[in-house]
């Protein structure tokens, strides 16, 4: 059976193109919220199949998309190298931050790993053998910039200037703190795929703070070694990267890690990415998830002029962002309706 | 006696680029915050001509930039509809949101704009008597989306999820409130340069989060209206705009508002702003502010390269953001004698 999520990502175009939606299994749906409520806190209700399993299934049992992914957080990453991670209610995640390398060699370690993850593995496994044989199974994980930010500054941040700046004046410790989430996330990744992910998407979603020198750095130059690591193993997985807010060096990262699709968010220009960036991959996005709390007309002649403007290539609708909380779910439904040409 | 930083707005291009720095008047130097010390808050500082003179000439004895900036805040324009602003230490500035378009009509006028602003255009006019006569004053606002993020979200946002939906939910209200502030910043800026003003920009600094058609539609289109409002006044005055974060719409803006110059963030790529950007306008920029918090090499290195970039059209040095507290004032003047060529 062939699955259209995967022929875009080979770079075919596909009419209508496949499509699934950035946290599609989440708050917004009643019954995941009922589910949600059984888990004591948010990173046990990541490490626990049964839960994982049954909400990554909800949004494809209402809405047929053509992918399904994990339901995990990029945030197991610092919490399987040995740095505490809470998720506080109405606040967000809270780390005990790292800020030399002093403490990075105290706290953090690459042995127990697999061991720590294994939770999601299973779930990633138990998800290969459940989902639909016509959907994709994404696996995922946070890109090192994205995640070092929160093992930095201890938590969400409007400006980053705290690890922005860390990254100027200590660049040795920076270094190392990014070398080693390479490494972690592409061994974590290669299990994914070892479990039967058949996709990979790596989320780099504060990529869009970085200076341009930053940006090639710590985005472009870590993004680009994972891409190598996990085609050493599994040469054939399509591997989507996502640096949202990379604005115009969406075009340098793209060409220098050779991704084989790439997460637009909703401030790119549609006819600058159909023109620059999908000759060069298969692109993904782009709806404003706040459009999509609104609905109404606007909402429809902007999911029409980005089915117009990228459909004619390789394309894979999406958001621009994560789906939030209160979006009605019927919006989605009239979404779908449209993207497949049945409204 | 021509002023450099003016010829290079008219698209010379000039070898040393001209110099300025956003906030370049701030708490970074010590003679600032003793004066600062003596008002009693904020917005009463900017409203007192005596230390807004003083403070807006500090940073010209210290480093002979090429333009000196009115000290001023771009929230004086809601605090002058009617709309309470308060400067809360060390949590920014907090307004009583308005959501709707009652509020708008109970709360905001423009009947008393001017007279709530004298003491603004007395600083204005004292400074065009009072700065160095190769130094040229630059005048400015916020921009209308900038400004409307306060007021609608009451203080500062990490995501402007709340503004930006209500731009969808409640369009005639938005575009009503965008309206009277395209009005009222029209006015006064075209005031200011009545007083002295030689050039304006205009700060968009949370461009950067709309979608490309909000961005269209509530950035573009309201400093189109503002450009050409206060040409009709004032032909000659050159007008800067600065969008920050707007990626590759920074493409459309320069077309469609016909600025004289703009201003560029730390993330735009300078071969891509050298290339699309510089044909069509003056840009000012690039310099990330918190390397010049970090200086060394680095510093240095990255200030080569803009210049080497971006010097071989008409080009006005600055950073990427404004100043901030933590920057070492030496720091500042390595930075001038660099782009003077006398490091």
């Amino acid at each position: 059976m062939t699955k259209r999520f995967l022929q875009a990502l080979k770079g075919e175009t596909l009419n209508p193109p496949p499509l699934w939606l950035m946290r599609q299994a989440g708050r917004y749906l009643p019954e995941y919220r009922e589910i949600r409520a059984s888990a004591k806190n948010f990173l046990d209700f990541c490490y626990t199949p049964d839960l994982a399993v049954e909400v990554t299934l909800q949004p494809l049992r209402r809405y047929g998309f053509d992918a399904a992914i994990l339901f995990s957080d990029i945030l197991v990453i610092p919490d399987a190298l040995g740095q505490k991670v809470e998720f506080v209610s109405g606040q967000g995640p809270q780390l005990a931050p790292i800020k030399s390398e002093a403490e990075l060699e105290a706290i953090l370690n690459l042995d127990g790993l697999h061991e720590h993850l294994k939770p999601v593995y299973t779930t990633v496994h138990r998800l290969s053998k459940e989902i639909p044989e016509t959907t994709a199974l994404i696996g995922f994980a946070g890109a090192p910039w994205t995640v070092a930010t929160y093992m930095v500054e201890g938590k969400g941040s409007k400006t980053y200037e705290e690890i922005r700046s860390i990254a100027y004046s200590d660049p040795v410790f920076f270094q190392r703190l990014i070398d080693m989430l390479v490494e972690a996330t592409s061994l974590y990744l290669i299990e994914q795929v070892h479990q039967g992910a058949e996709c990979l998407q790596v989320f780099d979603s504060w990529a869009g703070v970085l200076s341009e020198r930053q940006f090639h750095t710590w985005s472009i130059e870590p993004m680009t070694r994972i891409v190598e690591k996990v085609r050493a193993v599994h040469a054939e997985v399509p591997i989507i990267g996502f640096p949202r807010g990379a604005g115009p060096l969406y075009e340098a990262y793209v060409r220098e890690t050779k991704v084989d699709g790439v997460g637009l968010d909703h401030t790119v220009p549609l006819t600058w990415a159909r023109d620059v960036l999908q000759p060069l991959t298969t692109v993904q996005g782009t709806l404003d998830n706040l459009l999509l709390v609104a609905g109404g007309e606007a909402m429809d002649a902007e999911i029409k002029r980005i089915l117009e403007t990228l459909g004619s290539g390789p394309f894979i609708f999406n958001l621009g962002h994560g789906i939030v909380p209160q979006t009605p779910p019927e919006h989605v439904e009239r979404l779908c309706a449209l993207v497949r040409g049945e409204a």
